[in-house]
């Protein structure tokens, strides 16, 4: 038994207060679940409009008496004295919002679609809407953590990455940047669990419509293509080209993804390993292993496992990509990112990086 | 190789037309599965409001190139060539057409409860509407093929039996009948797949409610108990009195009942065995088996297995069923309805109970 | 109801008999669901050397009643009446009896991949072992029977195509064949239900390893690329190439696999399918769909539907196949071979392809 | 924003050390866990014979970056220096080590069954296996923290309970000491995820045979039941009588109670509820329901949810509790056993119960 005497410590504790915009879907809970267990930031409000002065714990069961906050409806008045704000909100909400809040000077994490691209004329083809406030479009971070760590730091406009993106971009990044595979020609296959689909009165989401089923959808066009796009092709610094299909498996969380590129020139697995190693070594929620990863050992946690392997036969580097598409995909990053935003470890609240003894 | 010459063979094939009201959920869909594998019988209608217009093929692609019939709005005219209708509606809708339809004198048998109490008195209690047609109730059999046989063969309308009440029934009815277990204070817990509930749009039978959770629910007062009840009294021929708790578990199809009662007195497993064996005789769908049954040996059939175990410490007789609420639940135990009705063999289209060969 | 009746019927009833040497497995035992519930075959005998005296029954409860038949230990004086025998046996079993099997001039279907491959050089580079009668790989036609259905016919030894390889080539082999896409550059990803391991006591196959989880295998090099390479190769008449990727997902059965290739032209969708269904009008169980498949609709059948898209940004033809593995990708296609190589009806005992009515 | 300024803070930090033998089944990796994420105990040796040497995060990768530490071969002198260990042993193996362990003085939470019982004479009957150390029985504190709180605190061995005993015992014990309920008669029925069955290689227990499936075991006699009796018959100051059976469901985890008692007099659910809130007022892992609850709000926490109904009809008492097998049920529920015998807060590492702010 340890016996630790700290003397004299003059400490300040800093206690954040953070509110939430659309707080009864899949990525609204989990964010206060994440945030009600810590100790540096405290929920404030909870704005939810379908489901308007229930509280969380009636939404969610398993936050009863964990958080019995009530929901309120939403007015920009009452963020007045919050910190930072998430929007957890459907498609093209968020930019209605946005003009009065960001004038607030409040920080802001958009967990939608609504900020992530810089062009907006890829919204009409890939969200099939028409952006209102294109102007915000180039005061918004593209919040992938591992990338954009110091843009992020000092973001008043996060827009997090969408989930399969999330997966998807990181797993390539180093490659392309570095180089070693074409920049066209790359296939991605993604599995998603289907919590992904987001929380809805719908048959074609019912039990007996997914269990003991798989399915793909938006075999082309899907809406994350062109953030994957555009985050690549920074960091390659050139234009991209790939497939992507995205297909729903019965599982509750988790995203799969297989990516197939050419390799340019012969390398070794070791190369490989040394290169991903070294471009995530400040990264603290990438893992990557040399074993074939599975879902399992990611839900839950936000960490994405990366994989490769190079097949000689057709000169191909087969790259995989696990993530909880809530945490990683969603929630999770967005505390990392709220993280940076307020100046507390990158890893608070989700997992303990350091010990107090050697 | 065996080679037989039959000669002279003077056979009637004879053909049924059947037509179906209600064809576009689970239990509608598994009758035309059943139907459309067959030579005896020929679907002539199938009615299905809500999807007017679109083939049965297209409701269920699995049945595409095999039942690419077209549904049709119903109207009693239709059905003036049809021998018998299947009704496979919601609560409280065969009720309002079944005048005209048991008028008309074609053969029916209804699938929802509607016609399964002949007090009239309990559908307000247990099914929350007061039934628009009581005189027409003691016109029904009630079609729990096993121990009704000779009263469905003779019936114009049968009520076919609701899924729990089904194994429960089936499970209790020897024990009961033979009066070897007391009347009073049975308990049973049944546990159903989701499919149990129906095709809905609803968020509560959502993928992610249901996967990676159990619950029960109606804990008092499920409408099937007053069927069992008006049912096995008449078997035992005194009043009893029972507790029924159903509840979901995540898988598609299925139901699980495990049954506790108050042995009378000191009975054996081998006189039970022989008990159970002798009451059902002549009944191929019913299985007395030796070891403790599996949903996953029932699926996709019209079997109901039974097994039975005495606990020596407490003296109780504790009785699984097993079955697959589609099948002997619903369309499959239908069917066997219609194959008596019709003077077929009653497992025609259900298993092949006869060799060509010795 | 309609009355046929026909006179002076004189028609043979030709009774085959069918053995299976290893019943146990989870394709053994859908040959035996499938062959008993019919007229036109009888199961003679069924080899089990680890289960050896058990009931079929006893090894899967759901055949109790329905095929109560005692496995036997093989011997080869044991199939002196038998018409037609299947093997479904681990890897390099099927080698060691097949001399004299094949000497015997009893027809015989392998399920294994011990006779698929043409060339002898590919067993130790794909299957881990050295072939022990490289002289009877060529009297092996390999059993897909959509592609070899002449050949079939007269066959004495069918080497039953993999799982993964059925749903593939099936895909493939129209677009090939007409020279619609490249030859090289092929990406196929597949997902498969947990079935298609086998039946094993394994903590890696256990539910809690699997269940709730994803993940890939075999990601270069899986034993099913020499069968698609050379079969695709006679189709198209030159050399392709193709990386394949197979992934566990958490459904019992079922094989979904997206396949990716680049267009070689301009080719819309209406010439594809108008192509595919040319290509395939004689083959009952390929059904080309317009809609994204889902292995619901398959499974439990020995359907492969065919689905493609065209991707105009990327200018690649994604083609998706799906089938249930241990029917059209095991036991349903063993059966369809048998139809052909005892003259029977193709679709026997698989689905109902005629009416006794107009 | 707030900013506390804390002076002189002059606080001692007490780190424990711990270890845990048999650290590779499913309670040994989420007792890890479990202890990884903390600052007040510091996780010293794991043991695990059948993977020696290997890391923790070998054996389960989700614990990449997070535990890797080496499992060792258990010695029983490797221990000098831990405060407390865990043994989560096979069956007949705790009581083996046990005699020296004991001796040491080191503070023991032994999860499995060995030292549960207080009479020895039940071990042949319930887990076939005689008691090697009867003498030490009554040395045990039976670890049921809502009850026994006082004793643990002091206790230098704690049996931890069984996963079903557990939710059964909690939810019984108010109305039995209450005598609100007969004490005999009694029906539960436990649900289970799998992994209750624990890890293992086992055809058995492979997906394809639970997933779509459901069955009980050990319907009579599980070694559950005479912890239940002698812990239910102590607070009730009489002996106890109840039917147990055990059921496996396809999830990972979870157990659903559903217990049936007989009402001994009329009783109002507002004056159940009070009484049992007053029963668990100090419980912080209690929570009473007002709707019928379902193991997604439980699992992955320590949480024990438990409902009631009373049944007018019948006369009946429902009660239904839910908890997580390997938190509650076992590594959560040991975490609360250790948290009191080392005098921390019982919610330590795993509920947040108080804040810093008001």
């Amino acid at each position: 038994m340890y016996i630790y005497t700290i003397k004299n410590l003059k400490r300040k504790y800093i206690l954040f207060k953070v509110s939430i915009i659309g707080a009864s879907g899949y990525s609204g809970i989990e964010l206060i679940k994440l945030l009600s267990s810590r100790d540096d930031v405290r929920i404030e409000h909870v704005f939810a409009n379908s489901s308007n002065g229930k509280k969380i714990s009636e939404i969610d069961p398993s936050l009863s008496t964990l958080a019995d906050i009530e929901t309120e409806k939403y007015s920009p008045g009452l963020l007045n004295s919050t910190d930072i704000v998430f929007l957890s909100l459907p498609p093209a909400e968020s930019m209605k919002i946005m003009p009065d809040l960001f004038e607030s000077g409040i920080k802001i994490i958009d967990l939608s679609g609504d900020f992530r691209l810089s062009n907006a004329s890829c919204y009409p083809e890939y969200y099939k809407f028409s952006h209102l406030h294109p102007e915000l479009l180039d005061k918004a971070v593209y919040g992938l953590t591992e990338l954009f760590n110091d843009e992020i730091k000092y973001a008043k406009l996060v827009a997090n990455p969408g989930c399969y993106a999330t997966g998807i971009i990181l797993a390539l990044m180093p490659a392309l940047k570095n180089k070693l595979v074409s920049e066209s020609g790359i296939v991605v296959n993604s599995l998603s669990g289907i919590s992904g689909a987001g929380k809805k009165d719908s048959l074609e989401y019912s039990f007996n419509e997914l269990n003991e089923n798989i399915r793909a959808y938006k075999i082309t066009g899907h809406q994350h293509i062109p953030e994957i796009e555009q985050t690549l092709e920074r960091a390659a610094g050139c234009r991209i080209q790939f497939s992507f299909i995205p297909h729903l498996v019965p599982v509750n969380r988790g995203i799969y993804a297989t990516i197939i590129a050419d390799l340019k020139s012969d390398i070794d697995a070791d190369t490989l390993n040394s290169l991903y190693t070294e471009e995530y070594k400040e990264s603290p929620f990438i893992r990557i292993k040399k074993n074939i990863p599975q879902i399992k050992n990611v839900v839950h946690t936000n960490f994405c496992d990366i994989f490769f392997e190079t097949d000689k036969k057709t000169n191909k580097l087969i790259i995989i990509s696990v993530l909880d598409n809530l945490m990683k995909g969603a929630a999770g990053q967005a505390i990392q990112n709220m993280n940076l935003m307020l100046g507390l470890m990158e890893t608070s609240g989700l997992i303990k990086t350091e010990k107090l003894y050697v």
